[in-house]
């Protein structure tokens, strides 16, 4: 058995799967452990543990590389680029304050190898992104509704209150904030007192994002039960005949009758 | 090839269309542009580019008006009219204060241009005008309990807080304030010092109109896939014979043959 | 033609109907337009026109009692006796201050009417108080779940702030606000400074009703479908033979055919 | 008839059944009046109905249990063990302060017999703890998601405002609270002060628990609809023969009629 077959035989090895799971577990624990206040000896530890987390995350890549049969596939897969580029980065010293802050964010990010390494969450984020072109042209609209109303908001209201209304970027924040319904009346009737029909702006806003999010919910909800029903009428489709099928046969056996009788 | 046919031929022209409505996002661009604080040059530029912008919407609609072969179909299509009015609107040299407001208006809702010229945008769009009346009875529904609990309301809080329960238009904008929870046990609290039992008044009102909202999501998710359900089977109706007529058939086949055995 | 026919044609035709739905939607003006302040003559006016809509409604009700064909029938329907009952306690002349406010809500209660009025929003409430008793057990589990965390609540935290968790009574008013999320985290907060470990009280509540709630509302889509479903099953019900008797019918054939075999 | 006879057919008789649902709903009423203060004699008096409603209880399952054919099978059945251990707890006479607590807890906790005795909640709630398994994985992404973001806010905004995001545990809790709305933009606009482009943070946090929270509640209602299709399915299935089986039926029809031409 050659060096790529055992390593193969090792990564789908169960054992070995949950080993790394746990040790990615390990590793957001440490990445929890670390935000809170620690005496330096527990933080020399924590720092030591990196270091050996990073060198079994770089080991286990090593071995499912060596044990991928075609090795042109392994980068082709989105989630073995992730892994790796996750480990690379890690191994990078770091030092500089300013740097330091991403080498924390990458030990972070280390946590959504969970999802890289159990099939069924992965299957879960893909039908995620899947449903999300389908949304596309309804997010379309709702940023264009968000956009005209920040437009409108930050042209009128602009002098009431710059903080909310300064310009369109701060408004579409107000906006979605009001979307929110959080503290929305505070905003609405700061401009009502300025401009007392304003509330027309708030109501109609909150009818037209509510309207074209419910109907992007009742999308999502209709597509999902599509699919499942197009995958049980999948299921089942070979060999079930349809009505149309059986009224053929039921046609020939007429012809063949008739023929038989005047025989 | 007259210019009716070259005019229509450009009209459906791909990059046409691409070009348009990178205008119009341009324009989108020119609008944001304008909450920001700008130094006066910024903001002359910014004029010519709206003249510009404006001369090539003007231009795309006579286009648009030429290349249309039945000249009085033209202005029944509802967004060749809006496209119309947003472009002789912004035509109309505005200096006065007060009009500037609506110069900007219309300049803003040109925005809403992309929905006229993204076929997929139109239809999102239609589709939710169609929705519309069928919840017209559940929309009045709910305006009757909130125009008896804003009655309600007025009688017995106006004395307690004027500002949100003044009067019957006021009392209503604090009910939406309470159905959408912002704040809601504020309100409550404040008329409760005076109505211990006004809790009841809150409570009902939240769930009737908790209630009735619930039924017109429901009603919406129904008839989107009673819709559905009925394309798919307007889609196979045709050619699919159904058990009926299949019986039928066996039946005459039954003649035949008791006919074929006398014999 | 008998009065009674009269009056029973007078009250099925349009007209009348139209006129009496004015004359509601009218009262429903007059007692918006009483939330504001107006003058004396404006007030002595609108005294008037109450007069005038409680005798147009007495007029209406008496028109549809001797216009109905069966006397008996009137009163078994639930709408005529709130009609009657709206009617008379109007006619009953009220001066003292503590009465004079159940006259006000009587002329509230009268835009009610519309809904006694207008079949289709008959019909709408019809099935919301349809679907309530459907939703009896999932209530009644909501209860059970916020009198225990109400019982616990005033318990432990009834010393920290007795205006929130004095008793069980206002305990479950709290925790109806944690359940809309209004400020849920300002009571929260209170009371984890006492109880540092209160979060689970306040998340468990949370995730318990939320998830109560769900349920709920799946239940009555569940129900809206399948009774749509049984509809469309119950309308195609009688002319389509199942598969079952188109077997039948075949093996009768083979039957048949054996038997001009044999011959 | 012996003992277990009659005690087993006692406790399937309706008015027992009532009696102890109504000694129940006393036992709660008697907890609730408990949060009231009240005078020496009335405490008393509760203390007493306590004792009462406690042997009731104890009684009540000792029937159950004599009633119970095969003994081996009553503490199988998760209910009665609950039901027992209440009783049990409650016999324990606690003195001690702090174990008085647990005392009062105990009693509150007997509410929730009414799931035990009412067989249509105990139902419902099976149904709730049949569901979530299948919710186990999008709480385990939704969790990651939590995590991830949690660490990265106790990162940065831990100087910023330790209360809110002092370490991980914390600033999960203000996570929650941002996903809940709940006076989320204060949260957000003191991080903002610091780190300007923070509002991409809390945005991509809402939209994915958003969209998580989305999926699992489409989950769950595909899933309930699929088993309302299955268990119709189900009942369907035995006696109706499908198109296949027809077509076979045909087509020995058409093999018999074959020969019967060839002879």
């Amino acid at each position: 058995m050659t060096l790529q077959q055992k390593f193969n035989r090792l990564r789908s090895n169960k054992i070995f799967e949950l080993f790394v799971i746990s040790i990615i577990i390990f590793s957001a624990l440490v990445i929890g452990a670390k935000t809170y206040h620690m005496s330096e000896t527990v933080l020399n530890a924590i720092a030591v543990l990196d270091w050996a987390i990073t060198f079994i995350f770089l080991t286990e890549i090593i071995i499912r590389f060596i044990g991928e049969e075609h090795k042109s596939q392994f980068f082709k897969n989105v989630w073995n680029i992730f892994d790796s580029l996750i480990v690379t980065v890690s191994l990078i010293p770091i030092e500089d304050s300013e740097l330091a802050i991403i080498g924390r964010l990458i030990r972070i990010f280390r946590v959504l190898r969970m999802i890289s390494i159990i099939p069924e969450l992965r299957m879960l984020l893909n039908s995620l992104i899947i449903a999300l072109p389908q949304l596309a042209y309804i997010v379309a609209l709702m940023f264009i509704i968000f956009y005209i109303y920040a437009a409108v908001g930050s042209t009128f209201f602009a002098e009431i209150n710059p903080v909310l209304w300064g310009d369109i970027a701060i408004s579409m924040l107000t906006l979605f904030r009001v979307m929110t319904f959080e503290d929305w009346t505070d905003v609405m009737y700061e401009t009502m007192s300025v401009y007392p029909l304003s509330w027309i702006f708030y109501m109609s806003f909150i009818f037209f994002t509510a309207f074209a999010f419910l109907n992007m919910v009742i999308g999502v909800v209709v597509n999902v039960l599509n699919e499942e029903h197009e995958r049980v009428v999948q299921k089942n489709k070979a060999p079930e005949p349809s009505n149309t099928e059986l009224q053929e046969e039921i046609r020939e056996l007429k012809a063949l009758i008739k023929k038989s009788i005047k025989t």
